[in-house]
Parts: C-alpha cells; structure tokens; sequence
C-alpha cells in the first residue's frame, strides 16, 4: 500500500491505482459506472477513492488544458416559463456533447439580475454565455452612455457571447432569433383573410426586441390591408399569464370587443384562454368570443374552446442552436470572424378551425 | 501605472485599483454596475480591467475561503416537463441568496446518464447536490450489490446531497417528498365518493418511487371501499403526454370502460385530456368520457372537457425548501446530525365538478 499524498493536493487517478493495487484504467472504469470490472477489484478501488480523498476532476478531463472550467453560462428571463426549460435542454444536450455542463440563472426580466448574473458567471471562469437579454429600455442603449452595457465585450473579456431569442442594440454577437416578424404578420394575416378588421393584440413588454418585432409584424400585416392598428384593442407589457388574463378581461369589456385577437407569446395566449374559458364557464359576454392566433405552441392547445391557430417552432432547437454557435467559438470550434445572426423559421399550425 | 501581475496568476482587484489610480472600492463599485461611481472613473477601471485581464472571481467571494467553487449541482429527470423548470427556480433563489450558483443536468430517467452526470458534479467540485433520483429496479438496490448507488456516501466523499420528489432506498440522505400516497388517496376517495367504481389508473414508471407511493394510495382507498384494481385498468410505466395519450386511448377503447380514471401525474392527466379532446372533436367514443383526477397541477387544466380535480401543490416550493436543507449542510449551516425527510402537504382542488 502507498502512502497518502501530501496534504492539500488533490491525489491522482495514478495514486488511487496504485493504492487499490490495480491498473488507472481499471480505477477509470470503476469511477464510470463499473461496467466490465469484476465486483471485487470494484471494492478496492472504492476503498482507495475513500482513503485517498480522491475526486475525479471533470475540469481537468476537459478538451482544453489548464484552467478550463467546462462551464457554460445560461441566463434566462423565465424559468417558471415552461418554454425557456425546454430551451435549456436544448442548449444541455449541445453542451454534453462537448464535454461541458451549464450554469442557470433566472433573470426575471431585471436589468439589474442581469448585470449581476454575468458578472458572477464571468467571475465563475465560464467558457461562454448563452443569454436570452432581458428588456432594455431604448433611451439606455445610446452609445455615449457610459455605463455601457454589461453584455458588451468589455464586461464580458475574451468569454464568447451567444443571444438567444432577441438582439441587443450595439452587442455584436453571435445571436439566433425567430422569425419574428414573418411570423406575425402570417398569423395576422390568415385572420385579415378569414374577415376579421377588430384585431386585438396582447403583448410582451414593448422593450423586449421579440415585443417590438411581433408588433412590426402585426402592424405590417394590417397595413397590406389598408388598416392601422386600434389604440383601444392593444393591449402591451403583459409578461405573465395573470396579466395577459387580465388584459384579455379589458378587450372582452369594450363595447365594441375584437373579433379575434392576435398574441405576441405563449404567456398572453394562455391567458387570454383562461380569460375566455373563464367566462364560458360563468356565462358572462360577450356573446361572441374572439378567434386566437399566437406565437409559440404549448400544452392543451388542443383544449381551446374558440378557433386557435399558433406559430410554432421548437425550443429546444433554439437553444441547440444558440450552443451551436457558441461552440464554434471555443477551443476546437471553426472560430467565425463576424458576429452571425441565425433567424429559424416559424410555421402555422391551425389548432381549431 | 503598475506592472501587469507575472503570467499565469489572476490579477488581484488591488492591482486593478492601482494601475486605474483609484480605490479598491471603486473597482468593487464599478464591476458591480457602477452606481456612484463617476463615468471617467468608471472608464479608468474598465481600461485597467482589460489591459490587466481582470476578471472578478466569485469563487473567492464566496463565505467559505479557499477552494469552495460555490457551485449546487441539480440533477433532475426530465427538463421538459414545465414542472422541473419550476423546481429549478425554487432551488436557485435560495441559492442565489447564498451566494450560490446550480449546474443544471437532465438525467431522463437514465441510471447511467445519472451516474455520469453526479460523478461530472463531484469532479468539478460542488458544494451539494440536490437530485431529482431516475427510477431504481427494485432488484438492483439489493444491499449486497457490488455496485452500491451513484448516490451513496461512497461515491460523493464528503459533498452533502439532498433527494428531492423520491426516496432511495438504502441511501440516508435528506429528503423533500410529497404526501404521495394521501394526496393519492385523497383524490380516488373523491372518485369513489362520487359513486365511481370502474376508476382506470394513468401512472408513471412502476421503478419509480413516487409512481409506488401514489399507485399504494390508490389502493388504499380501493380497499377502504371494500374493491381491489382491476388489473384491465391500470396502465403503468408512462413517462411522457405521447405515451399517457396511448395509454388513455386503451382503457377508454374497452367494451367497458372506466367512468373515471385516477392519473399520478401531470404527464398522464395532460396525455388523458389530450385524447378526450381528440375523440370530442372527432366524434369518436365511448359516449360517456371519464372523470380526471391528477396528481399535479398545470396550465391550462381550466380549458378540461371533462369533471376534473387536481392533487395541487406548488414545484418551486418542492425546490426552495430541498435547498433549504441542503444549505443547513454547508459551512454556516445548523448541521442536522441525521437525515431529515420533510413531507409537503397537497390539496385536492376541483378545477371542474
């Protein structure tokens, strides 16, 4: 038997080997699940990691040598949002691939959480930054403001930067988005060509870049019409499901109440569902209930009592894609000189007629 | 103007301030957003941080000095279900107040992807676990397996774990569980109250602990009744709404199907609702569709054509109170001397009589 290694250093797989009196390969197979290594040596070499103190270490098993740390950073603005857990998988799966594992942070849309989680996830040594940005108010993102902003390359160093879902204006990365506008506009078209000219709209926050882009898309549609969106039918900075239910309640309210309404996310859909069922269940107007379309698919869609199409696309390709792109700019990757924007496409898919 | 610190070590933050010609408090001030700070002060760090390559290390900040990487690892089983974002967030705002970051994995209810993945944790050094555990094959948690379980103290040293959702057997680490077999008893007890007697069962994995507990409270309120399950009506082992949709379609495809059917969790009961819509819309039978009770409350359970009552109680909680006690384990922490298991109360909530 060896002897312990000297205080405060971490003990070797070699060490552990020649503890347990087997081969490093045989301490490898043990330390990864066991398979192939009869039960016996299996003991020993368990005895030895106990003994020893000795814990694999996964940084230094990573591609890169040195300090790696085989992090990737994650930020996003709605983990109670079952969207963005589906986008997380997404970018897991790419990371595991790779060899790294993800840290998750939760910004709820605040600036402020923003700025505190990167700066942590940069003091952590990651080797990258997924981040879905939060908000940001326009008059802030003037170029002479000298805060700056906490996503640009100064705050960030070397560390490669993905955005998922939106842009942020002077940030130069990598970024991959949906077609926004493209899908707005043909959601709000097929209403325009099944007769509608009352269009309601519920939003998300009008300083979220996908807030001001399905809203582009909604008005561009209306404008091939030769119409302009109504003040009183738009209803916008909705960003959880109890104020889209509420929002809904104003436009249901009005005397003259949308025909259909257009919703820019899954949290304004759901809750102008709720809104509406809510109502066939009590009995309370209108009479009529608007026919929906809205961005993002989700969970019972089937269960709509009123006509529903949605503009669908996959979460977690988006943030498969959004890891894509970050590892061509790590070790290893094909290491693109521009900052590229990826836009996926979005489909229709009609729910209920 | 100072020298860069020799290659190869990290800039201390004292370095910054003197190469800016400012205080240590300034920088501090600075990278935490620069409230107060003046703009060409604010420039001056930023210009030392970069020439420096500065980054601010939240491992050293953290309360424990030394090597703490401030890291939880959490190891849930399936990310796209919208419960285990939920969960997340409950783990992260605790241990975002202290000071904590999570790295997230899915395990997919593989044992061999959760092995990995805890020995991934271990290696990179984290300060606790919390884990959502896959389902165990009963014969496989034989006491004299040579194996012994990834989760054992043996191959975790001295890194304190917290089981969240289920138990293991043989391992005495802290858990958070639900009142599985109450909340399950409770609701079939409704059914049965109601005058149900042909009640289908939905259920998760039979490996897995809670599909065993809510299974166990099903029974017991069948026997309370003086009635044993009908094994024709009883589908185990779905673990996705594509699965529970099949499963669903069976039972109500029997010459004589249940009147009701008891679901253990939000998977089931959505893949149950889902094909009760279809059949609705299409005109498809039985002519008489079954009353839902579900374990697990979700979005959208409003919009349910059919009786519907859920077992309710709320995921971020689940999450928050697993750190809890995983915090009373880390230094500063009251160090419970055994394992605790805390058992979260459930409500039955009618959603629709």
């Amino acid at each position: 038997m060896s002897l312990p290694p000297p205080a405060g250093r971490q003990p070797t797989i070699k060490e552990v080997a020649r503890r347990a009196e087997v081969s490093p390969m045989t301490v490898s197979r043990t330390l990864a699940g066991g398979s192939g290594v009869r039960p016996d040596l299996q003991e020993r070499v368990l005895a030895a990691v106990r003994e020893l103190g000795y814990h694999r270490n996964e940084n230094a098993r990573s591609l890169r040598p040195g300090q790696a740390s085989g992090l990737i950073g994650v930020a996003i603005t709605n983990l109670a949002n079952p969207y963005y857990g589906t986008f997380c998988l997404g970018v897991e799966e790419v990371a595991t691939q790779h060899g790294r594992r993800i840290i998750l942070g939760n910004t709820g849309e605040d600036q402020a959480r923003e700025r505190q989680l990167v700066a942590d996830f940069i003091g952590r040594q990651v080797e990258g930054l997924v981040v879905v940005p939060s908000g940001r108010d326009t008059e802030e993102s003037d170029d002479d403001s000298p805060k700056g902003d906490q996503l640009s390359g100064e705050h960030l160093g070397r560390v490669p930067l993905v955005l998922a879902s939106r842009q942020v204006p002077g940030i130069g990365a990598d970024t991959v988005v949906l077609d926004d506008i493209g899908g707005a506009r043909q959601g709000t078209e097929r209403l325009l060509t099944a007769g509608h000219r009352r269009i309601g709209y519920l939003g998300n926050a009008v300083s979220v870049f996908t807030g001001q882009r399905r809203y582009r898309g909604f008005e561009q549609a209306l404008a091939e019409h030769g119409l302009a969106a109504d003040p009183a039918l738009v209803q916008r900075d909705q960003q959880d499901v109890e104020s889209a239910r509420a929002a809904t309640a104003d436009l249901l309210d009005q005397p003259d109440s949308p025909t259909a309404i257009f919703s820019a996310n899954n949290r304004n859909t759901i809750g102008a569902l709720q809104e509406i069922s809510r109502r066939l269940r009590t009995g309370t107007g209108p009479g009529d209930f608007p026919a929906l379309v809205g961005f993002d698919s989700f969970e019972l869609a089937d269960l709509t009592p009123v006509p529903l199409t949605v503009i669908d696309h996959d979460a977690r390709q988006l943030g498969a894609e959004a890891a894509r792109l970050l590892f061509d700019r790590l070790p290893g990757g094909v290491q693109p000189e521009a900052p590229r924007t990826v836009e996926l496409p979005v489909t229709l898919r009609v729910i209920r007629q």
